[in-house]
């Protein structure tokens, strides 16, 4: 039996390895620390430094097609910007994964989409993936991974976009809608808005439901520090 | 901009987040530096304490339909001696996932298979993934989760089994195995034999090639590090 030790930075060093990880916000706000929130707990989680922005003019972000379309321009733009800084890996943090094969084809670095990586860490946990989002649809990048193992999909009721999920009752409907997901069948859940993160209740659903959560800003963390070791 | 911070030990402290992750071998071996070496490997990089035992009389491992099905119930009695012994989390460290959903049905902890870890990060890092194993075609585990992502599958020339790997020629076969593969499409490489982790092929093959390369063993303990936080 091995014991305990801390995590080993690898021993590899080119800049894809030590340098930043840059995240893509899709979601518009003038408060650094909701800016910062994702990138800062990829630093507390898995040890690596982290770079966030958002991009313009979308304060509810992507919340329907239309926001998804207007997003996607932006987010290549913002991944260049952040690629010539010396990023040396990108998050889009959006479990819709907007622009994920376009800023893939723009940028020179490995690009990890938040919707791909938690579809792909689910797969990896379970049979029967439920997915929790703000639309009643699961996104299609995370549908399409999940193929046949897509066991349902649900909206909290009243939610509509991240905004409403900040409210003591967008938690509570989370809850419920994610209860409903495990009765109908689910054996492991996705969560398919990066705004269930923000709000923490990944910790909240397992210990309610006992069942394993994909967090879908971690999973992206995960891909990103597999990148960053060889 | 955060900047660089150890690995954090979550705060919650159920015994499947602090109990060992058993690691099933299905390598029959008196030695226990080879037994352990998986074990010891995901410790290094991820930081928990691993317990790795190995399956009865088969030298040889699992290399065809026979060996593979002879391992099953094996690994199910193996995984309840560990389950019974304590381990939070189990995997499996075989790239065809043998008995993972008998497993998973036997014993109540989670239960994380090498093969479909890996094709969940493939599937989080590229599109079209070619797979490097001891046999001509993928294993059905990983097959079926890649879907329509299978770009191709290819074995190192001379390589019937996991002890062909551990030569000279056959690392230079799984070396130019695997740029067929990317010369034919493939973006990101999965190997589909934990054998290939034991020969520490991945970094050379990232060097040579250029595309991400997912190792089974790192992918599980990924997969299981996840299973550990909340």
């Amino acid at each position: 039996m091995t014991t305990a030790r801390p995590f080993q930075a690898p021993s590899a060093d080119t800049g894809e390895r030590t340098a930043p990880v840059g995240v893509i916000r899709v979601l518009t706000s003038g408060d650094p620390a909701l800016v910062n929130d994702h990138g800062r707990l990829l630093t507390e989680r898995y040890g690596f430094p982290t770079v966030s922005r958002c991009i313009p003019d979308q304060p509810d972000g992507i919340h329907d097609d239309a926001t998804h379309r207007t997003a996607e321009p932006k987010i290549v733009a913002l991944a260049r910007e952040l690629a010539a800084e010396g990023v040396g890996t990108i998050v889009i943090s959006c479990a819709a994964d907007p622009a994920l094969d376009e800023t893939r084809a723009a940028v020179g670095v490995p690009v990890v989409g938040a919707g791909s990586a938690a579809a792909a860490l689910a797969l990896g946990l379970g049979r029967r993936i439920g997915v929790l989002g703000i639309r009643e649809e699961a996104p299609p990048a995370v549908a399409a991974l999940l193929g046949t193992r897509l066991a349902g999909s649900a909206r909290p009721e009243g939610v509509r976009g991240t905004r409403d999920l900040r409210t003591p009752e967008g938690a509570e409907a989370a809850v419920a809608a994610a209860a409903r997901l495990v009765e109908r069948g689910a054996d492991t859940l996705l969560l398919a808005c990066t705004g269930l993160t923000s709000i923490g209740v990944r910790s909240r659903l397992e210990a309610a439901l006992g069942v394993p959560v994909v967090d879908p800003v971690l999973a992206a963390g995960l891909v990103a520090a597999y990148r960053r070791t060889a």
